[in-house]
This record gives C-alpha cells, sequence and structure tokens, in this order.
C-alpha cells in the first residue's frame, strides 16, 4: 500500500457538511492501490460498557485522476458529531488510518481518529438556490446593444465599423439590453453578468471614476431600474461588477492624492510607498498589476471599507441586483470579503457572490466569503481538449476530475463556469473557426453541473482574439449571425431547464476512458429511479463507445433527438 | 520519483504570511525520495519581452516524519504577490510541480502555478507578543487554596482530608490564589490559566448557572478585581475560561424551558429536539456528550450571541483579563468565533484566544477565530514516549515533527502546551512516578517552542489519576512536596526567561535520529550568530551523542550547569 499517497485533512473538501444533517467524507489514493476502503466511525461520547460505539460503512470510488482516486461517502450522524477513520485495503493488506497514522488494526480510542467536531448549521455552505438554475450570459455593456444614442461619447463609431481597440467607444448602452431581452429570452438564458457599468473613463469600465454613478454613456438610475425590472419580469437574474480590488485614475479620492501628496485626507485610501507619487516606469504605490491608472484601494482602510461596503448594499437595497461579481477578487483580505458578506447578504440573503479568480479557491469558498468563482480551470481544460488538441478525452476526464474533487459538490453546483470571456480569446477562435467544436463545447457545458455561462456573442459564432478582439460589436443582422449555432445552444438550454438531470439534479460521475486512443468523453448523473448518459466524440471521426450495462436494461429517451 | 506522495495547496500550513512582508512556503515530499527542491516564483504581472520573470531559491529540508520529509523556504515578495512552483530533484529526475501538476521542465505560464495573490496585513496570523514570552499556570480554583473561610461551601471538608470527589468541596477561592502570589513568582510563571470561576453548581465550575457572577464559593467582583490587580503588578496575566458550547443545569434560561417547555421565551436558546424534555437515559435537546445537565447553547440565535458576546467584552472591559480559554471550542460555529474575536479584540487587542481542541485545529487557526490551541498532540507525544514507553526517540521525532508542520511557524510559538491539565491524569502519575522522567519532560516542555503550561502541584510531584484524582487539594506543606523538582522548574523557567533561544526564539530543528535504537532527543534553536543545542535521553542508562559539527568548532556554555 502506497501510504504517503493517501491524503485526508477535515473540512474543506475532504470532510464537509452538504446539508444541516449530511456529512461528505472524501479520501484521496494512489490510483489504482487500493480495492476497498471503509469509513469507520461513531459519536465520540457514545460507550457501552466502555467500548466506543462504531459502524463501518463503504466508500465508493467516485472518480480518477492521473495520479489518484478519490473516494466518497455520505453519512448522518445522529448527534451531529463524528469521529472517523478509514479501513485501507488494498487487495493484500488492511491498514487502518486516522489522524494519528496507519495502524494494522481498527483501534478503539476515537482521540487518534479524524475529528467532525459539531454539524453546525451556520457554517454548513450554504449559495441561494436560483443559482444552480440558472444559465448566465456575459454582456460587456459598450459592445451589446446601442439603445439611445442621445448618450453616445464623442467620436462614438457607427456600429461594428470598426475592429474593437483599447480607446474606442462604439455606443453601447443599458438601453440597448433592454430592447434586446426579447432576444435574450428567445436564446432561453435566465441570468445576465454586466461587466462594470459604473461611471469610468475606459471602455471596459474597470477604472472606475464613481462607484454610485451609472457611466452617462450606459444611461442613468431610471435606465438601470426598468432594466432591471424588466429582467425581473422576465424572470432574469441581473449580475454587477464590483471593482473592490482597487479605483481608476480620475477617482475622486486618487485625484485627491495626486494633488495634494502627503497632504491629501485620502493619501491612506491606497498603499502608497512614498511621496511624492510615481506613475512611471513603476509605480510607487500598488496597484493592479503594473497600471499605475489602476492605483489598489487600501480595503483595510476603515473609511475605505465602509464606503465600498455601502457600494455593495447601495446596489442591490436601491436597484434589487441578484448578484455581484468582484473583479481580482483574490487580491483584496480575506477579512474585507468576510465583511461584504455580512453586509449584502443582510439585506438580500439570496444574492449571489462570485469572485474572480483564476487558482484553486478552496480558501475563499468555506461558506464566509464567496459563493463561486469563475471556473477557469475549467475552461482551460475545454480549451486544453477542443482547441489546443494538447490532451487526450483521457486526460480531459482526469484533469476534469482533479477539479471536481478540489471542492465540494455544493459549490460545484454553482461554480460559474464558461468557455469565454471579456478576458479571453473567443471559443470560435480559440478553435480556429470550427462550429462543430464549439457546438461540442457547448453541449458539455450545458450538461455539466455548475452555473454555465455564455459569452454574448459567442452563440452566434462570433469570432476575436484576447482583448480587445473578443470584444467586438454584438452582430445584430441575422443573415451574418450563425442561426444553427443559436439555435444549436437555444435546444441545450431548453433542454437542461426541461430535463433536471442535465442540470444540477443526481450525482455525476465520469465514465473514464482507460486508453488515450479512446475517443470518446462520457458521465452519468444519476438519482433515484432516473439517469442522463451525456456522450460526446470530441474527435474528427466515427468511434465506439461501449454503453454501460445499466444504461441496456431498460429503454433510453435521445434527449437531443426527441 | 514518488509524485503521488508530493503535497502542496496554498494557504493554511503550506503557504502563509509569517509576517507583513514575508511568506513561508512549505512541501511535503516522501520521505528520503528528493534530494533537492528549488521555489521557482516570480510576480505573475512582471514580464520583460513577452517572458515572465522568475526566480529560484533553495528550499531546505526542516524535518521529516516517519513518512514525509518537509521543505521550507521564505521568500520576500516585493510587490507582495506571487506565482510559484517547485522544482524537485531525486537525484535521477527532476520534475517541475505547480497548480496543474508535474512537468519535465520549468514552465513559463504564471497560470499553471501555485497562487499567492497578494499579502494583506489584514489575513496575517498574529497573537499577541507577550503570549510567546510567557510561562503558564492552570489553577484549579477550588483546589488551590483556600483564602477566606467566610465564603467556603456547606460541608466543605479539610483541606487535602480525603480523596477529590466529582462532588466534594474543600473551598479553594481566589483570596487563596492572591495569598500564594509569592509562591507563583518564586516559581517564576508569568501567567495564570484558571478553569471557570463564574456561579455554578459543581466544583469544577464547567456547568454556569451565570456567566455574570463570580461563584460566591470563590469570592466576588471586588476579589477578582484585587486578583488581576496583584497579578498585573507582578507581571502576571490572567486568563479565565469561556463555557460557551453549553450552559449549566441551573442556568436560569434552561430551567426556564425545563418549566414552561415550549412556551418558554428561552426554548430556542438551545437544540431541543422534541418537547417535553427528556433528560434520561440520552436528553432529546443537544447536550455536552450525552450530560443532561451540560444543554448545548443555541450560538447560532442572535440573542444567545448577542448574551455571550457581551460576557466575552464584560470581563475584559471591566476586569482588563487578558485572555479567554475556550472550552469544547470545535463544537461551536466557526462563524459565532469570527464574532467573538471581534468583539474581544475591539476591547483589548492583545487579548489571547485560545481554544480547546484535541484535535488539528487548523480551521480554527486561520487569524479569524483563535491564537492557539491546547496542543493535546504535543501531550500525547510525550506521554507515549516517557510514560508508555510505546515510541522509540527516533518515533518521537518523528511524530513531533508532524505536529510541527501541521501548522505555520507563529502559530506553533503560541500554542498552548501542556503536559497535564484537570481533564488527564497528572505526569507524576503517568510517569509511574519517576520523578527523572518529569524532570526531562519538564525540560523539553521549558526549552521548546510555545507557550508552556504547568498544571498546579506538578511542580512539587504531586499525583492523581484521571478526573477526579487529579485534582486533589494543592500541597502547601513544603515537607509534603518534591523541592527538588520544584528547583530543577524554577531553574528551567529563570533560563528559559534569560535565554530567549530557549524560548520562542530562533528556528527549531530536530536532529533526527536515524535509527530506532538511539537512545537520545536533541533540537537546535538558531538566529544569526548564536544557536542552542538541548539534548535529552529518555532511556534508564547512559547513550552516547555525537555533537552536531558546527557546535565542535567555537566554545560551548553548559546553561543548566552555568
Amino acid at each position: 500500500m502506497f501510504r504517503e499517497s493517501i491524503y485526508h485533512r477535515p473540512k474543506d473538501n475532504y470532510a464537509y457538511a452538504c446539508t444541516n444533517d449530511r456529512l461528505h467524507i472524501r479520501i484521496r489514493t494512489k490510483k489504482n492501490d487500493i480495492v476497498q476502503v471503509k469509513l469507520v466511525y461513531g459519536d465520540p461520547y457514545e460507550w457501552i460498557h466502555e467500548n466506543w460505539v462504531q459502524h463501518e460503512k463503504d466508500m465508493f470510488k467516485r472518480g480518477s485522476d492521473d495520479l489518484f482516486d478519490y473516494w466518497q461517502v455520505e453519512i448522518s450522524p445522529p448527534y451531529r458529531r463524528i469521529r472517523y477513520g478509514f479501513l485501507l485495503d488494498d487487495g493484500t493488506d488492511r491498514l487502518f488510518f486516522g489522524e494519528k497514522g496507519f495502524f494494522d488494526k481498527i483501534i478503539d480510542d476515537p482521540a487518534s481518529y479524524f475529528c467532525f467536531p459539531f454539524l453546525n448549521p451556520a457554517d454548513v455552505f450554504r449559495a441561494p438556490e436560483w443559482v444552480k438554475n440558472t444559465v448566465w450570459y456575459q454582456i460587456f455593456p459598450e459592445r451589446f446593444a446601442n439603445g439611445n444614442r442621445d448618450n453616445d461619447p464623442e467620436n462614438t463609431l457607427p456600429w461594428g465599423s470598426q475592429e474593437p481597440s483599447p480607446d474606442n467607444f462604439f455606443g453601447g448602452d443599458l438601453e440597448g439590453v433592454i430592447q434586446k431581452l426579447n432576444y435574450l429570452q428567445e436564446l432561453g438564458v435566465n441570468g445576465i453578468y454586466f461587466t462594470p457599468i459604473f461611471k469610468a473613463f475606459s471602455n471596459h469600465k474597470y477604472d472606475t471614476i464613481d462607484y454610485m454613478e451609472i457611466d452617462p454613456q450606459f444611461g442613468d438610475k431610471d435606465t438601470l431600474h426598468r432594466l432591471i425590472e424588466a429582467c425581473h419580469e422576465r424572470g432574469i437574474r441581473v449580475m454587477l461588477d464590483a471593482v473592490f480590488n482597487h479605483s481608476g485614475y480620475y477617482f475622486q479620492p486618487f485625484q485627491d492624492v495626486l494633488k495634494n501628496g502627503e497632504q491629501s485626507r485620502y493619501k491612506d485610501w491606497f498603499h502608497i510607498r512614498e511621496f511624492p507619487l510615481r506613475l512611471q516606469p513603476k509605480p510607487n504605490y500598488d496597484t493592479f498589476a503594473f497600471v499605475h491608472t489602476m492605483p489598489k484601494l487600501n480595503t483595510e482602510n476603515p473609511e475605505v471599507k465602509e464606503y465600498l461596503l455601502e457600494v455593495g448594499r447601495y446596489w442591490v437595497r436601491e436597484f434589487d441586483i441578484d448578484g455581484w461579481r468582484l473583479d481580482v477578487a483574490n487580491e483584496v483580505d480575506h477579512a474585507f470579503w468576510r465583511e461584504f458578506r455580512k453586509a449584502v447578504k443582510s439585506i438580500k440573503p439570496e444574492l449571489y457572490i462570485l469572485g474572480e479568480i483564476w487558482h484553486d479557491s478552496m480558501p475563499w469558498l468555506r461558506g464566509d466569503q464567496f459563493d463561486a468563482v469563475m471556473n477557469y480551470p475549467f475552461t482551460t481544460n475545454i480549451l486544453n481538449l477542443y482547441a489546443r488538441g494538447n490532451l487526450t478525452p483521457k486526460q480531459f476526464v482526469e484533469q476534469m476530475n482533479t477539479i471536481l474533487f478540489m471542492y465540494p459538490d455544493q459549490i460545484n453546483q454553482v461554480l460559474f463556469n464558461l468557455v469565454g470571456s471579456h478576458d479571453t480569446p473567443r471559443i470560435l477562435s480559440e478553435c480556429n473557426g470550427d462550429v462543430r467544436k464549439v457546438k461540442q463545447i457547448f453541449t458539455f457545458l450545458l450538461t455539466f453541473i455548475g452555473t454555465p455561462c455564455i459569452y454574448y456573442g459567442d452563440e452566434i459564432g462570433m469570432t476575436g482574439r484576447e482583448d480587445p478582439g473578443c470584444r467586438k460589436c454584438m452582430e445584430w443582422n441575422r443573415d451574418q449571425q450563425n442561426r444553427d449555432l443559436f439555435h444549436h445552444i437555444q435546444h441545450l438550454i431548453a433542454l437542461r431547464n426541461n430535463y433536471p438531470l442535465l442540470g444540477n439534479e443526481g450525482e455525476l460521475t465520469f465514465i473514464q476512458p482507460a486508453h488515450d486512443d479512446e475517443n470518446w468523453i462520457a458521465f452519468v448523473k444519476k438519482r433515484e429511479g432516473d439517469q442522463a448518459l451525456v456522450v460526446l466524440n470530441p474527435s474528427d471521426h466515427v468511434t465506439d463507445f461501449q454503453l454501460p450495462d445499466e444504461f441496456c436494461t431498460s429503454p433510453l429517451t435521445n434527449l437531443i433527438t426527441g
């Protein structure tokens, strides 16, 4: 037995409450090393005649990646407390594994076991229920639709007349979104994520000038009210983008510091290493990256904190928004996000809090900070298989399992799954214009767990390399739209809504290809009495796929063809 | 290379800020598998000519346990952000390891690296500085000294006239402690941890009746004021015991529920599964263990929360206590403890918050909840070696390394290290009366890192098995005290105070015995220009110990003999 490969540590993704009375326990073992794992557990205080009362339950191998097998089991401890360990069998040896290490046999002292001390409801990770049933649409407002010519910025270019550049403007606005809600409803999405709409200098608006005002190029507060009301009437949720890591250059407090230096009353609103301020070549104050026009906000300063928390509260309270997407979320302190969560959830408990984090995000997903993060590891894996072709289906599945077992199940159900955004090349361009691949990618995205998001225009086959290329004006000319792709995605969304097993219902398991030359990806979702199978062939040629036994005994319905 | 044995995940004990500008990075590898590890790192936004700027730094093997080697390095990222990976060499192969797995060579895409996004001071774990320089003395007030006969409970027995039982009383009180402060000062301790002193029914007072009153058997608020003032005048800190997991049976709100059942306005102060209440055989409400006289408090109820937070604040604000020890801390929700920390630290930032947790406690030690926990794994390891004799010195050192690498360094410096308490048999009894072993144990405890604690009477060789045996009346007759042991401990405390390297200064490394038959335990603490070596022989016979080379080149001072 490869003892050094066995990993478990209580809490996080290895032992967590999934509801108020159920716990999931997982353990990671070297791939193909262990044939059976039993959980040995009991209430630490339950003794009969000086013997600790123990129970056993089989764990099941839920998936594997390139190096490891992941085992899982669910239990409901009657008194909400347990001590537990693992009985591991590799076919030759049987070892017990607990907090104090490995033992030849099951031991009877709960002090040597792992501890999940108490299942307190306050600590159970809980995201809003509606998120699981949402299909998002990401809108970059300057480029989606121009509904009102009167608020066009100076030098606005005719819609789509030029390639997007870092500083050109095409007049997209909120009125335009209102006018296109029928289109979104036709597509079937029921959530919109807007990149920033507050007053800012650039076309992307990530350089906020005033967090309490709508950018006049996009409309005003009345427009936003009308937009959100119109969305809610149609059952569409609205998520705004909070850029709290840094402000823009023209944010009044930063201008004050630029003007008054050390005398500015705002000097502690930022992280200034020395005065006078130097902007070039590297600023002598903290910034987003080394961008001197994006000074990092000092979120530990009580004044800044209260200002930003009020921003967070204001748009929820006054505009009834449904979500906050947090830009560069992992560079802001955890302490701030804990306060932020309390502040906004106290107004609207069902608000969705989504952090932009590209890496492993467990430290932000413990129930006290975010509900989810943007699932870029998911994106990368999809691109590696379909666009870059540097993975086999077997490796793709393994990598997807690495991602799945990185978090608790209920987090996976609300992770913001995307295949492109304003920060990445468009999916069709990544696939070198191969629409078949894009169709398959959306099939995967829209039948997988998580809360999927479509970047505006991807559904009609728009192209574009990285920023600014991916920020073209939305193509509204139907003749220029790939309607076939649109209908494919529309169909998938409808299927996802009609068949909960294609969404977040049931338990997901990949069928793992045994060899690198197998050209299929397949996963099953099961719940009592019902199961769904999704099979994809990511290759260019016909391939064989052996239907699992459990699908051979009863009639199958092909959900795509009906 | 045993890739499956390699473990790293950012934050917690594997990547943490130890100060506002320094990070520690650790990695765990299979024992004796890897010969060299380099950290490869850089600022994610620092690129020159489209090449990401990377740096390398050697990691060093800081210790090993039975299965793993632990490597560590310290870095100070100039812009407080890093992406990092590991270059691992097993003498044959060299592999790069990052968040996306293993690669044949160093890769140049920071997205595949591990991420420590930003070093925010608000998130740096920080315990009060004074804790590192404190030697504690634990007092069980009913059994330490009777200073005032007027407050003796009915049926008080003559001091020490009987063996302690679960329900007898000997009259110990706070006045008694005041009268014995000279003794404590003579011993040299500078912190007192009191088990509960609030009004309660039992002799141990863990069954609180009134959290806002001193138990009348112990004195009154004036007595506590005088006690704390007298302690502070002598430089002695005072820590009280907060029993917030459960109340006592006679706590007025619980009495109200017993009387009024479902009509009680306090019915949601507890976790009652059904009415009417049933006390036996198992209560139908949550309790500590299955003890019906200790109903679990509902710390998620805002009223209960506010009541307990005010208890937390009150004794800090009005009595200037220096620490709260939190009973059964891990069965209370994390959310409560986060609020508790804010509440009490807002009054006294230098307050020490110590949780009673017997298991791996990382989830409570992330800077948002506790400053430390009672280090029972340390206790167990000491007992296994000295008392139970079921470990060799080699295994002892390995197990101690498991414990050390479970937490960040700055947590290890404030962990509450103990070799016995009111909840365990006394150390001399554990050692079957062998004072030589007890002396060595205290030598280890008082030269190791952490904040050590002496359970009252252990310093004079008192005996006693588990509760109630370990709760005998303090022996004040000098003829009955082991004065030799007292002087030994007194000497060690003085040495610890005079030589910071015997306390929490310097970096601790064990010298690891290569074989099970080596009969020594040795560790080194090093800081610039200075180092200390502690060597112990836990066996009954003379043994050889090879002085490390670095101690052979310059003169040594024997600190014990002077």
